[in-house]
This record gives C-alpha cells, structure tokens and sequence, in this order.
C-alpha cells in the first residue's frame, strides 16, 4: 500500500468495499516497465482496469493499448489515444466491432482462426494483423488455457492466407498465462514462435512485429522475481534468435502496472466459530467473489492482507464473501492466519487489488451495490 | 421457452445478449409448488432473481421473501411485501443493516453462530430467530459447502443462548443445496434437524418453524424429479417425525420459481477450428461466464441451448464467453454438439436462464455493457 492510499484511507475512511487507486503508482510501474524493455512499445491491457484516471495518465506517458472490445476501445479514445495506438487484442470480435473499430482509425488487429481473418479482411480491409499462438502457460497462476491460440502450423497456413486476403501480415504474438512467475516461459515461446518468424519470412511476408502478451507477476504473498529478471530472459531470447535484426516487440502489461497501485479497503461483517473446525475461524468480509475477488476463484490469486491488530497473536482462518452463495469462498484451503483479535466491524485492507477487480464486480447479486472506486 | 418468449424474441429481436422472462411463467410455478407443499409458507429467495416485475407478482400471490441483504429487503418491501413476511435469511448480517431491517419492520432472521446472535439480540431485540445446521449436500449440482450452518451440538446451545439473549428461538433452518436432485436429501436432513426440534422443545423452547431451505431441481438438459416426488419425500418425513403434531414449515425457492420462466437471447460471436483439437469446434458467445452465466463455473450448471439450425448435423464443440479471460469458458468437458451449420452472427437461446444470470453479471469486464433485461 503506498504512503498515499494509508493517507486517503485514514484521513477520508470512505464507505466499503471500496477501491482505492494510487494514479501515481502506476505511473511509476509504467516508466519501471520501460525502463527495463526500452525496445518494447507498451499496450496496456485496458480490461486490467480502464478507469479514466488511469488511461489518461498512461496517454500522457506515450503508452499505447490493448483493447478487448469496441467499448474499451471508445475508452481508450475518450482518453485522448490515438487510433494508431490501439490494438484490438481481442482474437473474438463480433463482425459489427470489428467495422466499427476500422471506421475509427484503428488498423491492428489480433486473429487465431480463418474465420476470424475471413472477418478482418472484410471488415478492416488493409489492416496489419497478427496471429496468436498457443504456448505452454506452466508457472501462471491464472493460465489462459486451450480457448486462444492456434498451432504453429495451423498459424503459417493463415498468415500466408492473411496475405492473400489483402491484409498485412504484421505479426505473431503469444500469452505464457496471467502472473506468470517463470521467466522461461517467455524463453521458450519466443524460441518456439521466433522458428515461425523467422520460416514466415522466409516464404515472403513482411513479418516485423512480436506480440510477447503479458502476464508479468506482482508480489501479493509471495515475493517473485523481479521486472529486470523477465527484461533480460526476453532480451536474451530474441538475441539468441533475431541477432541483431530484432523484430518490433509489443509487450500488454495489465496487472503489472496497475496490480500494487490499488487496495480494496472492506469491512469485516462476521467472525465464527460454527463447531465444524478445529479451531479455524471463518472471516467473512463485505467484499466477494462476486463483489469483484472473481480472480480467488480456485484459491489462484492470494492477496495480502492487513488488519487494524497486525503484530498480535494470529490463528487459522478461512475467508468468505457477504453472499448467501456457497462458491463465495476466497480462502478455505489456502493456509491464512489472520489476528485472533479481529471482530465484526473491523476495517481491513486486501493488497495489491488494482487490476481485474472493479470491472469483474457483479452488478447487484444478493442486492449488494458494485464497489466503490477511488482514483487518487 | 414458453410461447410469450417465443413470439417476444421472433418480434422484437431486442439486442444481445439479454434475458426474457415470462412472468406468467413465474406465476405457474409458484402455484405449482403451493398446490405440491400446501402446508409450507413459501418465501421466495430474492437473490435468484430480484426483478421489481416479478417482486411485484409475488406479492400478488401472497408469498413472503427470503432476503440476502437490506437491499433485498428493501426491494421487496418496495415491491409491497409486509415486512413480517420477509425473513433476512442471510447468516452473514452487518450490524448496520440489522438495526436497519428491525426499523423497517423485519422480525425474522438467520443465524448460525453465537456472534451473529449477539448482534441479533444488541439490533434486533426479542426477533424471531432461527438456527441454521450444516447438512449434507451431496446430490446438488451448486452445493452450499461448508460456508453456512453449524452442527447439531452447537445448535443445541445455540438456541438454549438465544432464549437468555431475549430473542425468540422460532425455529431451526438447513439447505440440502441448489439443483438438489435426491429427494432423499430433504429426508436425511429432515430426520436429523427433527431429533434436536423435539430435544429443543423438550428442553422448554417454544419452537415453531422448520425452514427446508429451497434447492428443488428445474429441468436443463436432464431430467429430474417433478416437484411432486420432493413435496412427498418431505411430507412423509415430516410427518414419520411429527405425526399430526406438524410446525410451521417454510421454503424458499429461488431457481425453481424463476429458473425455466427465462431465457438468454445470445449472438454467436466467432465459431473456430484452430488445428488443437480433434473436431472440437469452439463456439464464442457474446455472453459467459461474466455476463452472467457463473453458474457455469467448473461446469456446474448445464443448460439446454437452441439454435436456428437445429435439426440439422451437429457436431462436437467447447463453449465459452466473449472476453480475453481464459476462464470464460462455459463447457469444455461436457459434452456438447451443437449444428455444423452454426456461423458467426446466428442468434442462439440458453435456455432455463431466469435465475442467477441478471444479477451475477459483471458490471463490465472487459468493456462490455450488463445483460438487458425484459420482464413480459
């Protein structure tokens, strides 16, 4: 939690739950970003988080944007971004977004099936276009799984068809999978996706750009390695391939710009003792899965978490959502020990919540309002 | 699909995705359940679908309301409910929202362990009180988990407290889970609350109210047991326990009320074959799991799905939600086929969608707008 955010939360002690974004901080984890890939151009994956606040900022630092659909696209515009500057990263896009994004100016576009190129090409005639590719996703705690991607074979079939269709076949890109802590799994698939490259080239398309996605892992309980670690095994692999003929590269950081720049500030609404554990008390809190921690499904994403009895003697706790719903779990497996002081009425702080929490929020289930936000 | 939805979508074809429930539906099913379990004062579960137009009919057909939160309450007693016919059933209550639903004129609530009745006896003074126990929830395709409910024991004590408190020990509460397809669940569950009622009243408590929970099944892609086979399995277990001497018995049904009154209006956004698997297509909704389908998650909930090329070949696909989420996919492992025909901008039905979709929706993840909705 930065100076800033204690200071808000003291001073104002806003309404729970609610989010509170320190505008600032992610300023400093986009310049951190830079700084250590100065080769790559940032698009920062606006479904993160596209609060205004941050997306004007990051138009002010020369950032460019990975959207996911036409809305977040309109956002990015609202912001001031230039049309050249978004991506529609998205590999699924209705046929009418797709016109509706071209009409807009902007000519980039993500692509994982023919029949998805079959749109681009009707739709967005001229455009660059770049294929994705499946890759491992081993060492991500949020992994993307089998529904984006196509082989690399299927994949040089359709960048040669891109071009016969009249689009530009500017790319390839790649995602090892959401807070990936392994710095080998960027290694890898820029080996695997760099032979693609490289063959493509080869067979006659003007091939100039590597998509290397994001996935960049935060601290939440657990410490991982640091930017500068990702920075040279990146560096590293495209040398080892491209030698000097480096590719443009394309990096699209969510989490790790707006990740630790945020904290959920909650109310704790009941403590028990129900006589079905040994000794576990369960902590339930006025913020859910379905309140906006979507990302503890599974138990995959473990946020810190500080209370007003930090120092004092703790004990085992399992930590659940307001709902009267029964997947509205965040920690029951997952050892957490929290202070054995805490009570109903107490205002805690979930750490490390700025990315994929406001917007994952449901609209009203069980009647609860969507969370606050406070852009500071 | 009832005949009103049918002609509704053929008419007006409103923008996708959106949900459009028959109300009259709704009505049908709550006369259902009446004439099925004459004896049970029904108390609809809010939380399943809090629609005013459907709050609204209820009050017409005099059901009371099971409420998750003051919102809720406060819905419901917009909609015209009486406040003595809304239980706050949530075991999960802030202190606040106690204080504020007693205002309101609510005597009735939930609990499960001895720090929620102290708030209840500091904010509710003298309320009608009922205890919730842990049962088995085995043959439920949304179990409950361990969340909610204590064990017979601490009940016992519980209740006995809750007399000293100054409340009013009304009666004892379980819920076998949601889309509970074993009547023999209700019988098992009743059996066991039944020994510590009649040990409670022994004890000198003047307990009046057993609370069956809701979780009677609705019909997606299988079978299953008519409402009359549960009503049956229950009143015989009611009555081998309490032959004539029967108390007050309360559900309180949320799916099976407004479950199969629904249907999800959905475009197909991208149907791809991308060379990964063997002839699995994957189909792209412009609805998933964060549009409101969560009930999908670990593919829980399967729901009968209707295309306009039904009747022709089908084939093998995985089915997932319109966002960059690896985790917005509906089905992967069950099996599904849907027709070979079935193209990018076909308007497709999830049908059985009434519950648990308007409200989970995500207030916009990854750009895009919550599910319309149409009450008819």
């Amino acid at each position: 939690m930065t100076p800033k955010i204690a200071r808000y939360l003291a001073e104002q002690s806003p309404a729970t739950p609610c989010l509170v974004v320190d505008v600032d901080r992610v300023e400093e984890r986009y310049r951190a970003l830079r700084d250590a890939l100065p080769l790559a151009r940032i698009y920062y994956a606006v479904k993160a988080n596209p609060a205004r606040e941050i997306l004007t900022r990051l138009v002010g630092l020369g950032s460019a944007f990975d959207a996911a659909s036409w809305e977040e696209i309109s956002m990015c515009l609202d912001a001031g971004a230039r049309p050249a500057d978004v991506s529609f990263g998205n590999t699924v896009k209705k046929a009418s977004n797709i016109a509706r994004a071209f009409a807009a100016g902007v000519d980039m576009f993500a692509f994982d099936c023919a029949e998805e190129l079959e749109k681009l090409a009707r739709h967005a005639p001229g455009s660059r276009v770049y294929c994705r590719l499946i890759v491992e996703n081993e060492g991500a705690d949020w992994p993307l799984s089998r529904k984006f991607g196509t082989t690399l074979d299927n994949a040089r079939d359709l960048m040669l068809r891109a071009r016969d269709l009249g689009l530009d076949p500017y790319g390839l890109s790649f995602h090892v999978g959401s807070q990936q802590t392994a710095t080998g799994a960027y290694e890898a698939a820029i080996a695997r996706v760099g032979m693609l490259f490289t063959d493509l080239k080869a067979a006659g398309l003007d091939l100039r750009m590597i998509n290397l996605g994001g996935g960049f892992p935060i601290r939440y309980r657990d410490d991982v390695p640091g930017i500068d670690r990702f920075a040279l095994a990146i560096s590293h692999a495209m040398t080892e391939h491209f030698g000097n003929d480096l590719p443009e590269m394309i990096v699209e950081p969510g989490r790790f710009i707006v990740g630790d720049a945020g904290v959920v500030s909650s109310e704790v609404v009941l403590v028990s003792r129900r006589g079905i554990d040994d000794g576990v008390r369960w902590v339930y809190l006025d913020i859910g899965r379905f309140g906006g921690l979507a990302e503890t499904e599974g138990e995959a994403i473990r946020y810190g978490i500080r209370t007003p009895h930090d120092g004092t003697a703790t004990g085992p706790v399992a930590i659940a959502g307001p709902t009267c719903d029964g997947a509205d779990i965040m920690y029951e497996k997952t050892p957490y020990a929290l202070p054995l002081g805490l009570e109903s009425g107490d205002r805690i702080e979930l750490l490390s919540t700025g990315a994929y929490v406001s917007t994952y929020c449901s609209t009203g289930f069980n009647g609860l309002k969507p969370i606050q936000e406070h852009y500071i």
